[in-house]
Parts: structure tokens; sequence; C-alpha cells
């Protein structure tokens, strides 16, 4: 396992960079994880151990985060708006080529180093297992549901879909104030729905009856459904002007009745994670509204047995590694 | 030719209103048009002849227009935020059972009735048959252009499709200062669209070169084909968080790729003409900034040769029927 820079120039694990590290990793393409030593740059939540001369924003034993976001050109239009998840060039935590041409490793392992435009801190309050997600799936609900103006007491949003996004999705849309109904194929996720993450109301989504009475009530949905599904009766439920926001993205094409958009004046729009600026904003506001994500804490050694059972959605709702205390021993 | 009221009773053409009025109509389903005497409320652009005793907006004499809308509850969140034509319940000048359980005639006859509410002021420097299509056309382009931000200096919106919309897109994009690139699947009216209609630049769709080069640059785009067509291309003109907003209504549902929607956090909107308040506005900016439709004038006695010519699309771009010199003699 090798990675390439701009110039073809092959640098092993080992070093393109000075700092060691060790971590579990997919070696070939059966993506079977195992241990793994190499030279990086990169974790997800922990302890600031050291920082550079140049490091303002935190000090050594703050808490603090790494999401999706390693870098970006910090220079294009998004960026300076606050949207380095928009930037054409931004750099993914995990299996991307940074601009420097090394490998980008994710988080299973000890050690991350990151610019410091990318490291959000971890408000004190906030446990770092339930914290983890939030630097994902939080932002990538958070950040459409703020830029689209569902952050208000008395919005009414549905969420579809009842997974790792939609529970969070029901967190902070409540936290926000709104009226929150979800819609879901499953009758069965009524109960958690309603009584674990406090939505309003639950919507089974081939319950015509059901779907028929909501039709034009909700000034915005969250749809995080990434299977292959009809929009049209989610449209339905948008009142005029209404706003769907997508964050599963089926891996085919889905089909747009064009006519369901025109009448009512609706928008389907496509949305991916969240900026920097706007991480920090969902954390601090996650710890003042005491929302976490519901999570399901591993050792490292596990993590091959819950890739398995992430194929078969069998989380409630995420899995977090607890690296830390497993890592050496697994 | 009988309408139906909401009590189920029918009346005739003849005893709906007290106000008698003469006009042309299709009778059955063969589409041809023939005169028609009948009682009715209802015209397009034309003279103020005779006021109520509430109406405070208009007095006789004045150059007036009804647009698509001629009611709507009037109550509703659509209709306070001046958005009738979102109104779950409003009534098109065409075609439609109004309240009173009476029909809507449409404009191809002497007189019409229409609550001051749904009539717009044409401005008196405003030739009445070149303004005509503005009062459907004009507003179903400019009023997303303004919702969605598009009417701003600098800003760079592409147009889509050269037809009965598209130009008058083109012609109010240019007026609001922006940047227009008209995206066309005729290599042809590239002429057309940068010598009579100032557009700033011109691509074929099926020009993979062209289309390539202008990736990522516009800020909107106005999709006006109503042919089924492929979204992707178009969505990748588009910049981060770009807003694609479909004024044409493709009968058949279109290819929704949500992976090009959610990378970049782009929208894809549709948008049903405008309201009342945005409608008077549009004519208003139009007289100032001389934008008016392309049109070919025509006798009451031509609209059967035209429907036939409109079905091939063989006009430029807008036919206006001139009633008040022709309907009595055709």
């Amino acid at each position: 396992m090798a990675s390439v820079n701009g110039n073809g120039v092959k640098a092993s694990p080992e070093t393109e960079h000075p700092r060691k590290a060790f971590g579990w990793a997919a070696r070939d393409t059966s993506g079977i994880l195992s241990p793994f030593s190499f030279s990086r740059r990169h974790e997800i939540v922990g302890v600031v151990t050291e920082v550079g001369s140049n490091v303002h924003k935190f000090k050594v034993g703050d808490k603090v985060g790494v999401g999706c976001l390693v870098n970006s050109c910090r220079s294009c239009d998004s960026c300076k708006q606050g949207f380095e998840n928009y930037c054409p060039r931004f750099i993914l935590t995990y299996n991307a080529i940074d601009t420097d041409g090394t490998m980008t490793y994710g988080g299973y392992s000890d050690t991350i180093v990151v610019d410091e435009h990318f490291v959000v801190r971890i408000p004190d309050t906030m446990p770092l297992d339930k914290c983890a997600p939030l630097l994902c799936a939080g932002i990538t609900v958070y950040s459409p549901l703020k830029y689209f103006g569902l952050n208000e007491a008395g919005k009414h949003v549905g969420v579809v879909g009842l997974g790792g996004l939609g529970h969070v999705a029901v967190k902070f849309a409540k936290a926000f104030g709104a009226k929150v109904t979800v819609v879901s194929s499953s009758p069965k996720k009524e109960k958690e729905a309603i009584e674990n993450l406090g939505a309003d109301a639950f919507i089974v989504s081939s319950n015509s009856k059901q779907m028929q009475a909501a039709m034009g009530t909700m000034d915005g949905i969250i749809d995080t459904v990434s299977a292959v599904h009809p929009l049209t009766p989610l449209l339905f439920l948008l009142k005029a002007q209404g706003k769907m926001i997508m964050v599963g993205a089926p891996e085919k094409p889905l089909e747009l009745p064009a006519f369901s958009l025109i009448m009512g004046g609706k928008i389907i729009a496509g949305s991916c994670i969240g900026g920097m600026k706007d991480t920090q904003e969902m954390l601090d506001f996650a710890a003042k509204h005491n929302v976490t994500a519901e999570i399901e804490l591993i050792g490292m050694d596990y993590v091959n047995k819950a890739m398995e059972r992430l194929a078969k959605a069998d989380v409630r709702y995420r899995f977090v590694i607890d690296i830390a205390n497993t890592l050496t021993t697994a």
C-alpha cells in the first residue's frame, strides 16, 4: 500500500511524514481490516497532544474533533463563504490524496495531525463517544436545516428514513423547536421515533391514508434514504414553496416529475456535510441542547464484525470505535 | 357547452352572468375555434371600460392586463405572502370553474370582468401587443430570477431553451445586469441569441467541449425546456450551491441523479408564473428597461392556423391576437 504524490513519485507509508502512527486498515480489496504501521497526519475525536508554533485555537489537553474534511483551497467562493465542503479541491479525511501528494488515512489510529482550521472544539460537557458521529451525520443534517431556514420554532420538518442521519435530524429539528414528523417504510420504528427520539408524529410511507392526511403540511423535508425511492409522494407532503433536501445518495437516478415541483414552486436540493464554521456552531448548539448521537461503542477488534453488521443496517445508529483503549491490545 | 357550478346545477353560457360577451372558442375536442356568444367576466390586455363602486386601483381608460389568474383564496399563507400563484385554490383565467361555479373563458373575447386584485396596470410607454406575453412568459421567468437571487448584476445566468419563455428570460436577466449564456440544442439559434436578444454567450448542448468549458460557472439556470431532457449536464454548469429552476414541464419524469445535487449542494426548483405584486413589479421593470416580448400579431381569423403553427413551434416567439380590431369582422 503506497500513495502517489503530485509528481508521480511513490512514497511508502513509512516515509511520507516524520510522524509514526499505528492503526488498523483495509490492506486489500477484501475490506478486512488489520493492524497497520505507517507515518501519518490523522484521527477523529480525541485530545490535543501537541500544537504547532502557529496554532492559536487550541492547546495541549483540549478536546477536539476532525470531521470528513482535512483540507480545502481556502480561496474559492465556497471556502470564503464558509462552505469548505463545496470547495472543488477539498480533501477528505480518509482515502484521499492530500495537496502534498500523501494519503489521508482516516481515523482508525493512535494519532492524527491536522491544520487547526479543520479541527473543531468539543464542548467540555459533551461525551467524546456520542459526539463523534455528529462530525459527519450531525453536520450533514444541521447544515441544510440551517441553510434552508428550517431551524426555526414552529416549522414543520419531515425526516425521511430513521437511520444514522435520520435519528440526529430528528434530534436537531426538535432542538430548533420544529414540529417533526418521521416518514419511514418500517412501521416498527414508530415507538423509537416518538418515545426515544421525541418526534411529534410518524407516518408509514406505504400508508396512503397517513400520507394523504399529511399532504401540504411540511415546510421542509430531510430525505436521508440512500435507496432508490419515489419522490412524488414526498413532494406532496410539502407546503407551497417547501424544500426537500436529499442527504442520502441513491446510486441510481431517481424519477423527478417536473410537474410536482412546478405546481407549488417546490425545491429539491442536495446537501453534503457542512463547512467548518457551521460544524463548530453545530457542536456548541448540540452541547447546549443536549443533542448527541445514539451509538454502540466497540473495540478495535470488533471492527470487521461491525462492518458486516453495517452492511445489514444492523446498528442503532452508529458504531464508534474506542481507539484509545483498544487499539494496542487488539 | 355548459359549466357546472358548485351545487351541480348547470347554467348555460348565456345565463351565467348578466354581462354579454362575444368571442371565439373551441366548442368540441377538435380544438378548432369558432365564434361564440356567451355571458362572461374575462380578457387579457386592454382598456378599462367600466369600474365597480369599490374599485380603487383603476379608472375608465386605464391600460390594464389580466394574466393567468383571476382568483385565489386571499387568506392562505401563499396568498398572504403575495404568491397567489401557489394558492391551492387559485382560479386560472381559462377553462377553470370559478368560486361561483361559473366557467372562466379566457381572453379571446370583447370584454372581461375581473377583481381589481388580479388586474395589473400596464405602463403608458408599453405597447399593448408586445406586453401581453409578459403577463405569462414574462412573470414566469421574472419571478424565479427574483426569488432565487439571480436578479443581481454580476450573476451568471444560463437560459436553457430559446422559445417563448427563454427569449424573455434572456432579456430580463440582461436587464438585471447578469451575464447570460443561452444553452440550446439548435446551433442555428446562436445569431438570434447573441445579436437580437443580447445574450453574452451561446452553448450548443450537444457540444461537450463547450459544455465542459462552462462547467461550474453559472449561479443559476432557467430551464424552459418542456421536452424530456438530461439534467446532469445542466447541473454540471452550476457553481457550488447553484440553482436550476424548471419552468417548462416535461410530461414524463426526468432522471434525477441525486449525487450531482449533493456534491456541490445544488438546487432544482420548479416555478409557476408569479404573484400579483411581482407581476406589477415585472411590468414596471420591463417598461423601465425596455423589455418586451418578440411577437407575431395576428387577426382572430388566423387563430386556427396559428394553433397549427404552435404545434410545430413555428413562431418567434409568441402569437398575439388583435382582438379589438379583428374579433367582429372575423
